[in-house]
């Protein structure tokens, strides 16, 4: 298990143990850096709680407490990367719904940038990403997806272990039905036909592979960079029956070959970096066959941002979710013209809210087998993605594209509603 | 009538006058450059007669004529501006289907740039516009639009004077139909509902602001710097019972002012410019509604270019197609979040084919009130616009936003195909 090991050496470092003067009144500075936290966070409606009971803001229910010294330097420092730390550690903690507290967090500091209240905003805000050449890929994606699949299978969908954005077009529907859903969804918008070779790149735990062949009768050749993954897919593939109609390769989706009728992938351009958008699109282009469709799902910017730092060195190292104005580079250098944006936002902080239920059913498991430190970290990654879903920080963009010459397009989308 | 005197002016300047040596054989260094504009059109799949019928490429049921020494010497220089004021002027003729030719020549020529076959496809390819400042826009539009009402009547449709692209949801829909479906689709994606208060930014002749009053019930303000159009949208408003309910505004988008539901504009922004998208999303801002939608629908490109030369100079002054990356300008700068992108190119390549009917339909008309040349050069605008859809050098983009907070979003598109 590499990821509790890399929990417990990052989140326990030198830095971030308790001073040895955790005892005692908070100081004059103190409360004046306390403060001066708040002023960062505009109308944020909570307040920050320290170890000695000062306080600063609006007693509203949700209380953040500081429980050392230490933490406050931390956080004061470096909020964006060391509150997720802290918090995990459990030095400090949120009383009252920690969704809640994010979205306020969230909302407080967009609009604390807009005033630009604070310069303070600016810690809060994002670092440069790791590497992505080909090496580097294949390390942040083995801390994030071979962390083991019995802790993804906890709380994922029980069907096609889907670690994406569900659809629910009726409120209220189960997360393996929505999951379904998601799946057709994207299998409509490009129109698969029975025969036809789709190439997925990141293809996850095989789920949707299997899911197209099984349910439209295509071949699918999936290429994953996660040893892990690819293993539990090619074994699954086996048991289903589907050995002959899916393979999956683990190798980088810059060295894909061969030719497709539909090219799809959903999940993984957050983890490619907009520096290799030209590379990516220079593949599809060498891949996808002169009437194919093309599909990119993907989590996304209303602007180009980093990511949150805490997320990006602790839970998904290398992302960054693009603007569409940066997806641009995968499609204005090629011959190809984008057909159907559909942005899924609120759809993945409600498939977020039932990952979160789910997790948390299961987190005496999750603790017993990777530490409390690890438990309290992924609540909290969950939690915050949910608030950056409903808080308009994140979005879900679906793009479908076509070469620009092919004219054998529906003249509506109605067949996406049946 | 401006433009039957700008026409005549510039279409038989000084430099496109038939040359005093029009007959007699080609010279071998004429037949050379004959060569060498076929060079820059690999496979066209015509040929090319110079008026001493020497020839140049395939005979395959489409030839272009050249008519006197000049005209060659004028379309080698300069084809994307020359060709067009030469055919105009009955200088080259086009035997066969003028969109076939139309549609093999952007073909050729995207062949030939991506095969960097010669370097006088640059040629060809498109100048900078004019400038679009207020002024400047407003001699832009007046030069286009003000052509005068009952010519755009004589062969857009009859019921409501759109010169947008038209929304074919069902094979074979008369244009009447297909202008209305336009509007509704619009309508759904921004869910007006009655009592909303609509901003329109560039109205035409006020058919849409009409439509949604009419239909929606909601209240309508809507601009435009084109008097010609804003004197009858304000007299068909009063005719209609719409008077209180629709207002007319004969001012420039960046001066609009006030607070609306949703934010419409439909087939402006191609005169707007990419250089002023930054000031027409601070505009959409300062008058948009926490909740409200807005839509863009406008002509677009796969990458950044500018318009055909002659387009730009004798048809469209100042107009400019944008990428959907140069659109972003729009609404990344602002707290806007892009909901849903859908490209209906071959729906104006269709609406372009039933103006062309109708307009040739009248073009004895055209000739007798304005000239052979004009007729001659929108004839072959509206081919080239039909060819410029079907090989998808254009695209038609409609861009639905709202802001980034705002969660009052239907969960699917459902909704748009009742």
């Amino acid at each position: 298990m590499p990821t509790q090991r890399m929990t417990t050496e990052r989140m326990t470092g030198r830095a971030l143990q308790p001073g040895s003067a955790t005892a005692g009144a908070a100081s004059a500075f103190e409360r004046w850096l306390l403060r001066i936290l708040m002023a960062a966070l505009p109308d944020a409606g909570y307040s920050i709680v320290l170890w000695d009971g000062s306080s600063a803001g609006e007693d509203s229910g949700v209380r953040v407490l500081i429980r050392d010294r230490a933490a406050l330097w931390q956080v004061v420092r470096d909020p964006a990367l060391h509150f997720g730390d802290l918090y995990s550690l459990g030095r400090i903690e949120v009383e009252g719904d920690l969704v809640t507290f994010l979205e306020r967090t969230y909302a407080a500091l967009e609009a604390g940038r807009s005033a630009n209240a604070s310069p303070l905003w600016r810690l809060w805000s994002d670092i440069t990403p790791r590497s992505r050449s080909i090496d580097a890929a294949r390390d942040n994606i083995e801390q994030h997806y071979d962390l083991g699949n019995d802790f993804y299978a906890l709380w994922l969908d029980r069907e096609s272990m889907q670690y994406t954005c569900a659809y629910f077009p009726e409120a209220g529907m189960p997360l393996e039905a929505a999951q379904r859903a998601k799946m057709d969804h994207v299998c409509r918008k490009l129109r698969l036909r029975r025969g036809q070779r789709v190439f997925e790149a990141g293809c996850g735990w095989g789920g949707f592979a299997l899911h197209m062949a099984r349910e439209y009768g295509v071949e699918v050749h999936a290429w994953n960079i996660s040893r892990e993954q690819v293993r539990f897919a090619t074994d699954r593939a086996r048991k289903a029956g589907l050995g002959d109609r899916v393979s999956f390769i683990e190798d980088d989706y810059r060295n894909m070959r061969g030719e497709c009728d539909a090219f799809v992938s959903v999940g993984m351009l957050e983890h490619v970096g907009p520096e290799n958008y030209r590379a990516l699109g220079a593949v599809i282009d060498r891949c996808l066959a002169p009437n194919g469709f093309g599909l990119i799902h993907t989590i996304g910017r209303n602007r180009p941002e980093s990511m949150n730092g805490w997320i990006e060195r602790r839970i998904f190292p290398g992302a960054q979710p693009p603007s569409l104005g940066e997806m641009m580079a995968l499609f204005e250098p090629r011959s190809f013209s984008v057909l159907d944006v559909e942005n899924l936002r609120l759809h993945y902080a409600e498939t977020l809210r039932h990952w979160m239920v789910r997790y948390l059913g299961a987190i005496d498991q999750v603790r017993a087998t990777r530490g409390a430190e690890f438990a309290r970290a992924w609540q909290l990654y969950l939690a915050g993605s949910i608030a950056a879903f409903t808080t308009g920080r994140m979005q879900l963009f679906q793009v479908l594209f076509a070469r620009d010459r092919n004219n054998d397009l529906p003249a509506t989308r109605r067949h996406l509603y049946p």
